[in-house]
């Protein structure tokens, strides 16, 4: 029988306080107008209304954009779930576009699968809101480093 | 002996002109500055100077911004192969984020690997430039789709 | 609120039968003891035996091992939707190998995200059983080519 | 300009001994055939001569198998520039499958392209030999962790 999906306690009790003002850094955030949804011990959701600032030449979401909020989301979902003051660093991730991102607003939403010592492994699904529907549009795969001694909140 | 790097002859006369009109029209391109730099058949460059709203919360070009122009340098180096009226699409991509991309210019460089019937494999190698020198932080490998029938310069 | 696990409805009433056909004919299967194991529409679990055959330096099940599991699994899931004589080609596939595979059995479940008109998107999660427990060791996702116009069983 | 392929000094004087003797303790290189080829600082090639024991559905080489050698041909490219005693693990890799692996012969070799302290990069191009030529059929980019104390040769 397949395992369950883990359920994770946080070792940072402001885990909360210090993802939110993380996020409030990065300057790309802001810039194309990302904002933070729904969190919880090792799930991150990052949401972003459509503008043509953010799209390709069909019109559509950007891949590069829809990787930049996959990208946070998971980050922020393994971050969750880190110590204070531990700081953390995208290794890599592989992302795949399944369907047009066309629509009103983007969610993307990362969860962590395994937390280790010093690499996280989560994922993301992304899905595209369009008159009140939801379309999934791209699925990513990533590894996290965390990063001790080094406060990712401070710089 | 390992094979030599390939060298491709393009099937659409014009495809420096498509190439660069199917750019102009990337909303996400000129929104956070960036241009395309040198260019040859299954080769495209594409370069971004540095500012807060490109940035992560440590202050170095975000990850995702990474991923955007790897991307789409990736993605260009492969729709100079194409056919005149070919679009093209990213199916997915992995990036590997090897090194902080603390700089004041970020270069994407994209190569075609494979140019299949109906799929591209290609990679992009990514650059920071720091006081005059370059330093690697990113690779990139890309599949592509070729899709054909459809305008991608005129949507 | 996240999109349920999508529900799939089988094109090849023979779907199953065509499945092990083509299984049977993958001479690595046999040669490194691999069995199929819970089957379904867009799902395909394969089980591997461990053995000396299929380690690695350091005596657990080697992670090329667990890919070439993995990436039947998630080519056989989306083998289970396609049309009566269509074939399958993986594009690609992504691993992440979360923990050492040790134990004495290892167990893939590939499972379809997308299945689209030429390509599908899955994902496996590989799992190592030990005295009875099994632990996550690994997690793939994958692009996958259907081939239409040449018949998979029959080569 | 792009920056021209690393240059590496290997850290270990008897590199090339650990990593042979490594290789003769992985079991699945010896039951499917696999041989090391050449050897370099950062560089390790593997080669496997076709049997149907190494076969998919079609009779080409599985891309399972393609990936175990890649996989390794990484891994050992990255060894060669550890410091005597280390371990390497592979944390995750990601392999295009280019072209059909019909052929008498493979080959995979691999090449670091960031040796980082605890992270390496690297990727493997593979091509398949048929009639005395060469094919390129998949490429690999993959991440490595470096194991300090802990001794990979005597496990």
């Amino acid at each position: 029988m397949p395992t369950a999906p883990p359920v994770f306690e946080p070792r940072n009790p402001d885990w909360e306080a210090d993802l939110r003002a993380s996020f409030a850094r990065q300057g790309v955030m802001g810039h194309i107008g990302a904002e933070l949804g729904a969190l919880a011990p090792g799930e991150a959701e990052i949401r972003l209304p459509y503008g043509a600032h953010v799209s390709q030449q069909h019109g559509f979401f950007h891949g590069g954009i829809i990787a930049t909020i996959a990208d946070s989301a998971g980050g922020y979902a393994g971050f969750s779930l880190m110590a204070a003051g531990d700081g953390v660093l995208t290794v890599e991730f592989k992302l795949n576009l399944m369907a047009p991102a066309d629509g009103e607003l983007l969610i993307a939403r990362g969860r962590v699968l395994r937390p280790g010592r010093s690499l996280f492994v989560t994922t993301a699904e992304v899905a595209v809101l369009r008159n009140g529907a939801e379309t999934p549009c791209a699925v990513m795969q990533q590894t996290l480093m965390r990063i001790t001694g080094r406060h990712d909140v401070t710089g």
